[in-house]
């Protein structure tokens, strides 16, 4: 999985009869430093992310592992929101803070 | 999901029976700053696009989950066609103005 | 999937045993310029493409999906033979003129 | 699979019912000269390594064929602790002179 | 398929039980020159491949089509020991001379 940040939202009413009721988040990668700077992907949102909360995200068939994207054609879902990370033996970001 | 521009089109007549029918589009990944100049991706069409609409695409396995592509030898879908993305609270895009 | 240029061959004597048969040939991405100057993959041929063909290859487990790969450890395929390419409103791109 | 140095870890209240109970680490990938300089990812942890270890992870749906990890939306796992990395001729890792 | 140098082994005594008796290799990929400056990875060594071999490695699910690898979380696998790449018309390497 990879750490991200939900920046945005992608609207589209013209798509696959699969996708019908999902939530697409544009969500930004996090670099080493923990700033979203990295590739810009749109993510299913399995966990009700809200705008601007770091999140967990999982890439390829193991994005259709979840209830909500099983068999659709869906490559990048949200699948947890994190609380806390520690690297390198310190608290690198506190939603409880930083958010 | 990868945010991308309908460039083009790539005609084929010796292929693989499997891609019998199947409408192969040039699609370039957008960047972060929302322009068409990443890399360069061949998808199967499932939504009918247009040249120069803004598209979802799936990759990997997760491409074959829509009824055009099963069990196609088929690595990207274009599985919906975009309206809107808004990122950090603005309209980044709008079919309706930009397109 | 992407397209690139048959640029050469690999032979292999010591091999897995479901490998035997599959004709095996070297690929070069083309760049946004249409230039064979990417990463050099290696494909099986489900196609019969020529040297200097320009072709779509798929990667993944989509690669599986042809009649010669299907079980195969073969991650990357050929599965069509490009006649023309437009982009952006103009031919980049047709077999019949450049090959 | 890639070699990589167990760096942090992540903590998460809210997410899919299928990731209670694994752990997630932070995990860095080492460069070639065997820093722990390269991409930084999260990965359930199967084999209870420790912060700082250099491990071995895989990605993509092999990442779901451990016994933890099996259908859950899992795209990187640790599966295997380090004893000795060779190159070239030469031991670049040790674990017990070196971690 | 992508073509790649051994250059060394990797040991673990604590790992997932399905990886026991895999020999694990470190592979380096060649670079549009023919060396081995790529990405170094780990794959399971199906053709006992030697020391410095030029050999073809399969990535992602197609890793797990092999005997010694099915069902194992196992995401890069040696699958060919290569003898000779031809590339534009001339020989690149082969085995006999090179190696």
């Amino acid at each position: 999985m990879l750490l991200g940040k939900v920046v945005g939202t992608v609207v589209s009413t013209k798509k696959e009869p699969e996708l019908e009721g999902l939530r697409m988040l544009l969500v930004r990668e996090l670099d080493a430093s923990w700033q979203a700077t990295g590739k810009i992907i749109v993510a299913v949102d399995a966990v009700s992310a809200g705008d601007g909360e770091i999140v967990l995200f999982a890439a390829g068939s193991s994005a259709r592992q979840t209830l909500a994207t099983k068999d659709r054609p869906v490559d990048h879902v949200i699948m947890a929101i994190v609380d806390v990370v520690t690297a390198n033996g310190a608290v690198v970001y506190d939603k409880q803070h930083d958010a």
